[in-house]
């Protein structure tokens, strides 16, 4: 129990990520480690090089704790300079002072790096730490529909079209479905991830200061030399970090990020589409499907029966957050200009961790969701039942219609015949099927849904087989 | 400092808002207190009309400060049923039971109620005190900007068209327009603000478990007197909390959320164009204007003669990131479904406070700005004069084009050389002028931009005017 | 048949506006149309205020027709300048000296006016024009729904919440509440449609080149009396094209844009509700609403059992379609800068005029399905019935608990065991009331659904007069 | 000259993309020539395999020219049945029966297909046609750009942070910055247009009906060699129009659609930026770049002198509506529900057609700005002078502070005081360093911008080298 409110966000308005583990990997205090990590990997390097002292480097990393930091003060101090790095640094400089620390090592902090240098490599980190976790769910979630689709590979099912009953299928099919859009999100994903690079480039992106370091300290002489050696410095420092090293700093060319933001925008929209698929299929008339009953989830006190498919409505909800957010990732880069942006990168920055947060939260409800889903072949039974013969009738004009007399044409008088006067089409295909036809064995195994699934099965192996490869790659 | 990092946010990566009024008036905090003013209003309206004793009444407003919960553990329950109403009835039966309250206070809390009730409510609460005070910033904007624009009457600048020398103008005219903006945006956040409902329907948009309540407890007859009767209780507790009363339950009819969105994001499009043409303006090269300079903001320590344009760069951000979240309201109001929906509400509420709070950041920014935005009219006329003839070259055409041979073709070829060659467009236009004229003093005024302003003037007054009759509305 | 293929849009990729009234309202012909509309009322302004003569204005008047252009040609050249006015304008030109107009003519022609002026105008007329069909649409596909709500004032049907059953309702509740959103979106749209402004600036919002005229013609002394008198031609032209006076030009002032688009977009946001549940409501399992059958409709020639709810489909096409486009806007508007912005208001144009578009075909296909929609009253019992007496669980936890002992959890429990038995909750009930009770009857009441509606008819009969309201005003 | 004007648009609204390759490329003509493609070369592969006879293909083949048929007539009957393929196959079953082709022909038409397996596959052959002439204008822009890189390595000007004077750079770096951005959203670009796959499942997914034809024509026995077969034939079909083969159908997975949509954005992006800075550089006060000079673009007839720089317009344009769309590809990806979408599909069609047009046309204004951009060295130089010393104060407070007595603050105050009497700061450090030093060539080599690059030259070469290799892959 708190005794004062600070103006802080705990999620109580976002529960599609609230609660799972992407709500601590991308919090503020993992920013802010995010950032206290890349200022002492810094030092770090800077001590291997010889540019400051192991004391120094030390000093930085004993005070590189987001526990030892006043974030709700930290964020006060934001707008300021309108980003968090400024004031986190004077908060740094006040812990070194105070730890005793050498006072080389405040000169050390941050030595010719820019608030973008760390901010951006931060959200790197913060990406990549998320992600890790997140890659976890969809592979859990991806590898429960692949159980799934196996295991109902035979169940048989409707198939519907712009909502309505067009042939059958089978359920396993269904489910790979699902799991070839977790598959092709998750290779994307694992690509961004891959490529998530360190951001060091120093006030302009020209490491000038660096240069100015080197040139002063070490016997580096020509700017090549100078320039190799800041590149050392550079690939020690992503190395450090577990990021890629650049092509050169990107302070205004946003499109790691934007193939990042785009990378997480698909898992959230492939989450969504099982969601809303489960959602359809567990309404009450439909039945064929059913959320995990977990204690105290999901269930309401003034109505005990109702079961509300929680798991589904946050996917909805993910699969509906993430698109503008990934819109304003590329508002924010196609508007950059100079050589550091004027309010686009700052816009970047939530939209980034939201949409890191938005995924991360629909891959573990997917999992949770996945794992747990109640199938009811029954209830496929039934509903497929209610098209009766129908639900074959692109078939049998296909087959019928060269048999009977009137062709297509009037094959399709058939079905409008069974449709207005509840008739079985059965009935009325024999009543117009050449007699020396065995039509009872015939009219079986026209009108034998389970006979006429095409390459279900072939797609449900492939699709599992794309995701193995996904998984094992 | 903290011993251990929650997964909060503090606002580190949203300086557009952060230490402004409106983090304080939007935060998780102010939601959940929102929350709890409902479900005590409703306990009060309930007393009121003998639906439950006084002392149920106090009771449940005693545990309803925001002070007594746990906003940390409330999120990590929000998900299981996919608000955070759920589990914080669930504490305040708690606290009801540790306090002492009868037991018939429980009975009485959130009575007939559904939790989207006390949610939309109490989003509608937190939206209705956030603009009470961005109301403020942007009239204190608007008023500062109605001085410079009354001030700059007749403050010669350049006025530019896709970024290029146009005619001349005065930064009058400029302020104006930016006034212009908020006093649009302003009125329509009026608009808005005086009509944000209350939600109340019960679980279905019905309030059948009011109906119930108040055919077993008073001598209601017919159905008409009962939902005569429900209508009245509804109105108390719009009046208690200070919101419209609605035409009936919106819990999937989502207009008033979009009303509100929109006024929002129209607020941060207006500071917007401000926060822009500032940063153009304070450009080095142009400097007509500059922000305020304040001590410890902007500043890089690193170069100190820098001063970052803060505020306007915060503006910018607000203006690229509101639109995305004003997509997001109208997506989930789009696919709402039955009579509670399945995910777009859900996806509603961290979009809608967003924009609330871009909004009021940016009208805060906006203030700040204005009242200490520094004017260079020296620059402008040193600008102005990069033109020189060439800015009036339009009346130039229309008016000397009739006198000269050749007509406007003529005029043109002389306006061209004049770019060609440097030479003053005066002395090329006083080789082809009639002898007869006054060449001198035709010259005198046909270049003059001073007399070439058209209605700036009348422009000015109509736009203050117009504001006045808004801020006196 | 065509012979050539020009690089034209015929609407194939567009099919919720195709072939409905907005379609030709608001083509790129209506959009040439209006720019010559506002050409043309200039010059016969221009002609009554004598700035021109009455054969100047009739010779462009003349020329002022949409088919005398080649429409494919001046797309072409709409790049060079970045705009389509800039070559229509010689085209025009062109047109006069063929037509034997008065050489005066082609300088009355666009007179102290600027692209700007002309194109912003032409979209408010397209608006304008495009939304007075819209409207008919819109009142007729409320009318249908208000009339539904009244015909269906006592037809049970269940009421969902995320997806599940919940409580007892009336269809007619759920028509109404279609209706109240389009009646929220009507109003928003008629006050939009009221405010179109027309705008009027000259090249940088300052009308200094129709000062220099007016000053020049007619005897006019004082800048207040120029002022003043541009004032008036202005308003003149603005009754001339029906559109509404601007305080002063809104060149970078974009708040009217955003308050039409937000208007168009809340359309579409209502009637994709409308649609939305419609589909849902379509489900063969579900089956309690349908399309319209129209010949030719819908309909699938390998599947003729099938029929696909097209205008539902339609519906949720807009309201998918329709944010982003309000986002593109809000965007734009937020980015304007100078006196005439560099890029945002090029953006606009094809985003509003698709936001008039898709609630244009939103509107008009709305009409069609509200006027013929399928309702199936015996479908609603028959879904309602899945849940049996455990659709009032809310009202048996109220009323019973207190007659039970065990209280509510007793209750609470029984829920669950019918759940799990499938035992009629009915008959557990029997076995728990004291036996003093009539139990019959009370049981009568207590699960018959049609009494635990609460304020439905209300309601309803409040949204219906808030329509007439509307449709009156 | 039109006679009769239909509702179809010419490209007037949107100037970003008419005019340029992109705008014939992805035409509703060229769709449609896309939906005959398909049908066309389903025919040949059905002949191939022994399905139809070779003179039914060649009949087919023989109708599939977009010139046949009446697009206006067809946009008509889109809405009918929700998508434009329904219509178009009654129209070429008209015109089989018109030619005179075999009856046999028409069964074999679009035998076994979906609508949307057309729609979907006709679409990414418009995608990769598109491509390939975008892909030529953006290899065009980058080999300018990293000309210019190459060309200005050593052309110092002001490197710019929020705006404001930062450090000295080169031009060469920002032009390789753009190049950088343009070679990232190049590779993505490729990316996806290897991997634009052909959909092909049938009404739902199966291959149903293909399998039904399979096994009746042909000695194919078990449904695993059937579904052997329709692989094979849908790898021939997926070969004959140049498209990847899929995994499995992709009708509800459309993740292929979000990489398309993605890389086109990210197109958008990075021109974006390039057309954003030109058209800060190209103000006149600034006055570093200026747009190629065209005949007939730009200009202004009033205003002679003043040449608007159209393509970073329309670059600006390009970048702002992009995201947008993406958004709505995402969102109706995440809303895909059941075997085919019941809105969702629909709605990507002109969102993705949109994108496709948007990125051409980027890439086309791209091509034709940066071969043609004016550089201004000399005015790089005057810009950078206006900040003087101060440019390198990075530089000064790292280098001189340990020779002045107070140091680092010392220094800030000298700083402080050059801004605010105008002091030049190298008279003021002349006072303050030691003796000792040889003042005049310390100072020398301290206040040149021009040795204060960092590894601007290295990161340039690398950017050029990670070019070439994308462009020589």
């Amino acid at each position: 129990m708190q005794q004062r409110m600070y103006p802080v966000d705990y999620g109580l308005l976002t529960p599609a990520w609230a609660a799972t583990p992407v709500a601590e990997a991308a919090s503020d205090a993992a920013f802010a480690q995010g950032m206290l990590d890349v200022e002492s990997a810094w030092a770090r390097v800077q001590a291997e090089a010889g540019l400051c002292s192991q004391a120094d480097a030390d000093a930085v990393t004993a005070i590189s704790k987001v526990e030892l930091y006043d974030l709700g003060a930290l964020a006060g101090r934001g707008p300021d300079g309108a980003n968090a790095l400024i004031p986190l640094l004077g908060m740094m400089r006040e812990q070194l002072a105070a730890s005793g620390a050498p006072s080389t090592a405040a000169l050390a902090l941050h030595r010719g790096a820019t608030s973008q240098d760390v901010i951006d490599s931060a959200l790197m980190l913060l990406a990549s730490r998320s992600i890790a976790s997140m890659r976890n769910d969809l592979l859990a979630a991806a590898d429960s529909l692949s159980a799934l689709a196996h295991r109902h590979s035979a169940t048989l099912c409707v198939a519907r079209s712009l909502t309505q009953h067009a042939l059958p299928t089978v359920f396993g099919l269904r489910a790979a479905n699902w799991l070839a859009a977790l598959t092709a999100a998750g290779r994307q994903l694992d690509a961004a991830a891959a490529e998530l690079p360190l951001q060091w480039g120093g006030a302009v992106g020209t490491l000038a200061s660096l240069h100015q370091r080197l040139g002063a300290a070490l016997p580096y002489k020509s700017d090549h030399q100078l320039s190799a050696r800041a590149a050392e410095l550079t690939a020690n420092l992503a190395a450090e970090l577990g990021l890629a090293v650049p092509v050169a700093p990107w302070h205004t060319v946003r499109q790691p990020v934007l193939a990042l933001g785009s990378a997480l925008a698909s898992v959230a929209a492939a989450t969504g589409t099982f969601g809303a698929d489960v959602l359809t299929a567990s309404r009450p008339e439909i039945a064929e499907l059913s959320e995990p009953r977990e204690a105290g989830k999901g269930g309401s006190s003034a109505m005990p029966q109702k079961q509300n498919p929680v798991h589904s409505v946050l996917l909805r909800n993910a699969a509906l957050a993430a698109p503008a957010h990934l819109a304003t990732l590329y508002t924010a880069a196609g508007t950059a200009v100079d050589e550091r942006p004027d309010g686009g990168w700052h816009t970047e920055w939530s939209a980034l961790r939201e949409l890191v947060r938005l995924a991360g939260g629909a891959a573990h409800h997917a999992s949770v969701l996945a794992s747990g889903l109640g199938v009811h072949p029954e209830a496929m039974a039934r509903n497929m039942a209610l098209s009766g013969d129908l639900l074959v009738s692109e078939r049998i004009s296909t087959v019928a219609s060269p048999l009977v007399a009137g062709g297509k044409a009037a094959v399709q008088e058939l079905v409008l015949e069974s449709l207005r006067t509840g008739t079985p089409l059965r009935s009325l295909l024999q009543g117009v099927l050449p007699s020396d036809l065995d039509n009872q064995l015939f009219l079986d195994d026209l009108l034998n849904p389970a006979s006429y699934l095409g390459s279900a099965h072939d797609f449900i192996n492939r699709i599992r087989d794309d995701f193995n490869d996904w998984k094992n790659a």
